[in-house]
């Protein structure tokens, strides 16, 4: 089953630039049957079916940041913890609104908890809006499918980047699409354009027809669990690149090109000295390279030229590469 | 067999932020027979042995560079080209030397060429030393499995980076090392040093009794040839984290961890007004991250810590954003 195999590629090659693993790991090193983390999935543990009521989590787990809480009775308290902590699992709550007491969990998000995670009531758990925001909850009740969670106190989401940048991509063949969006939301891009371009093996037709947007849609969602962000990307429906050059634009918009694109094609540390954008948007090709055309379309349309330089680099390494030089370039990384 | 199905990643999956794709997609779109790269491998085209000297270069198919070249008969002529022509098979040699007029091919290499690609006698070829030198080359002769090339002109590789980064990558599970080989040397790193950590899952005896490293060494030479480098970065032999940082050290040595890792842990951009190293390297810890042992052994030995923030990618994703940050800092981008 596709998705099944796509949210085990997110959750169980987690990655760790980040903080999550630390104190797991620590845990793990002194034997302690610990934690279930939202990143390590049931496949990986095919025995792993454990209700969190089981986790010990003490407060020495979470020495970085004061967290601490026990499951059980759900007490809790988190003095001094910058970030949502990072052993429990999170649901998605879109329907979410500030100063709700409870939430009902959308059906998808429910049968995850109950019937992947086997989660029971007065179990704790995190829920975020998408919109920037995540509280832990208590399963307040589960009936038939309908999960209600108690909301008990807001934490605080990793900081999003400060530039909302759009990855304006040509759709990839295969699969590779799938880890370019997933990596994007990682890295913390603020939507995702998927686009057609003359050399894209996919058209906008076949793409509505199929099932593709909403499998990014899931894998973005996935990757939102994953990272710890609690805002979730819109994966936008496919445009032609045209049609995307005639949308209202972002304030910087760049296309990556190849060195020889032109005279106009500019390095991308031009940008060094440049002001931080309010938004940004980077356009980036598929397999095969945008045309001479296209590139001219772009130009005519306001769009930078840049280039990463006389590399030849994977077609779905190229957004990984570009994506942290900007948030670099912005001071977001 | 894992090698072919190696190539194929390799070569099958090009990506595109280089120069490469431009004139032989172009070509492609006028209907035209026109070219087996190197990065398209014969699994991709199974009636595609089509020999070297059926192909039809003009001139206006390298309008970027200038460089021109007809096949049947050899004659050729490079005024501006800057960089190796991106549509000639590239062999590598590593007993080239300076002025030597021919050069037999190693045995895999000769291989490849005769069998894979069914390039013969008379056919234009490039060949490369793995030191940075690069040749366009004819087919002298082909004796059973000896094949001799005959040295034409020197072509220009794409410039190396300026800093010499050496990857310090912690092993990581199944064939994610490998996809970290390609995309570092693809990125241009100037070497990659395997080491062992408390959470990595193989240890160097097991590695050293196994073929990884020799695998990783193919997937290596696969992308130099790939991304058109002349330069075969080194995969050196496994280490334990221990025994690296006894080693002598590059000038800066950076380790990425968890903004968690204590007091010490600088973002990236506190590098933006320092001094660009003579050589750098760069250690990522595995899927687990390193223990907080490992942090403290780095830094008594030297070595800086440094975050890309509060994300959490895959830990094949790292070495891409760590190294296309680095590089655009030391203005490699």
């Amino acid at each position: 089953m596709p998705v099944r195999h796509l949210q085990r590629d997110v959750f169980v090659d987690p990655g760790i630039a980040g903080e999550v693993h630390g104190p797991e790991a620590a845990a793990a090193d002194r034997g302690e049957d610990f934690v279930l983390a939202d990143k390590l999935s049931a496949e990986k543990h095919p025995g792993a079916s454990i209700p969190n009521s089981e986790f010990g989590i003490q407060n020495s787990e979470f020495a970085e940041c004061s967290l601490s809480f026990r499951i059980p009775n759900s007490e809790f308290r988190i003095p001094n913890c910058p970030y949502n902590p990072p052993s429990v699992h999170r649901f998605f709550a879109p329907a979410l609104d500030a100063g709700d007491e409870t939430v009902v969990l959308p059906r998808h998000e429910a049968e995850h908890l109950r019937r992947v995670l086997r989660i029971g009531v007065g179990d704790t758990v995190s829920v975020f809006d998408g919109r920037g925001h995540e509280f832990l909850a208590r399963v307040a009740s589960i009936v038939r499918r309908d999960v209600r969670l108690q909301v008990l106190a807001r934490v605080e989401p990793p900081p999003e980047p400060a530039v909302d940048l759009t990855l304006v991509q040509a759709v990839l063949k295969g699969d590779k699409m799938d880890d370019v969006v997933r990596d994007a939301v990682m890295l913390g891009v603020a939507a995702i354009q998927p686009i057609v371009t003359k050399r894209s093996e996919a058209t906008v037709a076949t793409l509505l027809k199929s099932a593709r947007v909403d499998r990014w849609r899931r894998v973005a969602l996935a990757s939102v669990k994953q990272s710890r962000r609690a805002v979730l990307p819109e994966v936008r429906m496919p445009l032609t690149l045209d049609t995307f050059l005639d949308e209202p634009p972002a304030s910087l918009r760049l296309m990556l090109v190849e060195p020889a694109a032109g005279a106009d094609v500019e390095p991308l540390s031009i940008f060094r000295a440049g002001a931080i954008p309010t938004d940004g948007a980077v356009l980036i090709g598929p397999e095969g390279g945008w045309t001479e055309q296209e590139w001219n379309a772009a130009k005519s349309a306001g769009v930078r030229l840049v280039t990463l330089g006389h590399r030849t680099l994977r077609a779905d390494a190229v957004p990984i590469a570009a994506i942290a030089v900007l948030q670099f370039l912005w001071g977001d990384l």
